[in-house]
């Protein structure tokens, strides 16, 4: 059985709960370090716990890929794929750009994903066929749009330190081909990539759970998201999502001269 | 006389009404510029339009600075310092961290001012003598804070890329020193910084519409901002914000090695 809109809703909201009132707390987190965990690391576990528990209770048979509290059953039908909370910096520095990662795998596949940002009270979500949206905007269909060509492109990755050495310098060949570029956003750009707001993202190390949620809120938008060889990108790794063929293609070129 | 808090949310209300509706339309800027104005461009000077005709309206005596429309009257006793949508790159891409930006400077000195992120719902306000914030989380007296030393801060700059040659090597040398950094913010940095989120702000190059507004959010919060010698800030150019003294100090010593 698979789950629907309503009980991802109540999976973002039990992790609304953990995560909201602890951002902006004007604790530092230097001094909570000290004293044992940091507001971020208490709110991603405290909402994984609340995640894991609400799966369990529903889908005992489907397995859990966690950030946070590990593995269960990855070789299931169906797979929960959960980051409680995609940019921890964002979160760290009061910037509601971080965001709740909850995605369904189904034989391998990402199938369906939900977004949620608590503060701005934005929600992303795929339910399989058709990506939406929910927020102050009202509420919409997602749709990714058509630059048309690489230069014309807004590209965003969440900074140029994630990149070194080879990787550093591919990325590099394609911040400078487009018509924009912008650092910070982490789970966020995926989420406006798919609103057709921006055009290309290029990250390098993710792990599955930080684009598990996002593939089908892309894909089912109409987008485009591989590793940089053009595979599936569900084991992470290095990633690249666009809003039309013709830019991932002349990007993948870029990334193809390895 | 001057304005009360209930004018300048006119004032933002008004340009709001101007902003928000061009945000995020799904337009291709590219597009919109091959066919006369931008969304950013238009929602630009309509609020600004907007704002300056309320004030001629209320406070026809006082001077205005404006980013888009022109400067009149600089030499009164109170001038308006404003920036409609500061962060014109955030707002093209559909990241809700830019901001309307309305200063007042009396005698030079920039004294009240409010920020206004239309999208989150997020106002910040100085009065005079006291910082305060409006917005999802409620409201709350502004309150900066202190981490002590250089190395426990987080530092935002809206990209390392608006530095070049000496000061690209003056702001790494601060960058390598924090705890953590980020870009991407414009005014919205400022702001956190004036919650207490975040410690460090720097960037160069900023006119005076850029930072009148938040020039007073910062002090009245209890922080300092300076240009990079730690004159005053009024005029724009190189500007470093902190959430004390110390910090500010670590940092503006570097920055002296030019």
């Amino acid at each position: 059985m698979l789950p629907d809109r309503a009980f991802f809703d109540t999976l973002a909201d039990a992790a609304r709960e953990q995560t909201l009132p602890r951002f902006r707390t004007g604790v530092s987190v230097v001094n909570k370090l000290a004293g044992g965990f940091d507001p971020v690391t208490e709110g991603d576990r405290a909402a994984e716990t609340a995640i894991r528990a609400l799966i369990e209770a529903r889908f005992p048979e489907h397995g859990i890929l966690g950030e946070e509290h590990g593995n269960v059953g990855l070789d299931r039908e169906h797979v929960w794929v959960i980051d409680p909370i995609d940019g921890t910096r964002a979160f760290i520095s009061g910037v509601p750009l971080w965001g709740t990662l909850i995605g369904l795998q189904s034989n391998g596949r990402a199938t369906m994903g939900m977004m949620d940002q608590p503060f701005t009270g934005e929600r992303y979500f795929a339910d399989g066929k058709v990506a939406t949206y929910r927020g102050p905007g009202g509420e919409a269909v997602l749709s990714v749009r058509d630059c048309g060509q690489l230069s014309d492109a807004v590209l965003f990755t969440t900074s140029p330190h994630i990149f070194e050495g080879e990787d550093l310098a591919l990325y590099r060949s394609i911040e400078e081909k487009v018509r924009l570029f912008r650092y910070g956003c982490d789970c966020y750009a995926y989420c406006l990539l798919a609103g057709g707001h921006i055009d290309l993202v290029v990250e390098n190390n993710l792990q599955p759970y930080d684009v598990g949620a996002l593939i089908p809120i892309i894909e089912q938008a109409g987008g485009i998201i591989t590793d940089w060889d053009g595979g599936r990108p569900e084991n992470g790794g290095n990633i690249i999502a666009a809003g039309s063929r013709s830019v991932h293609a002349e990007a993948l070129a870029l990334l193809a001269r390895r």
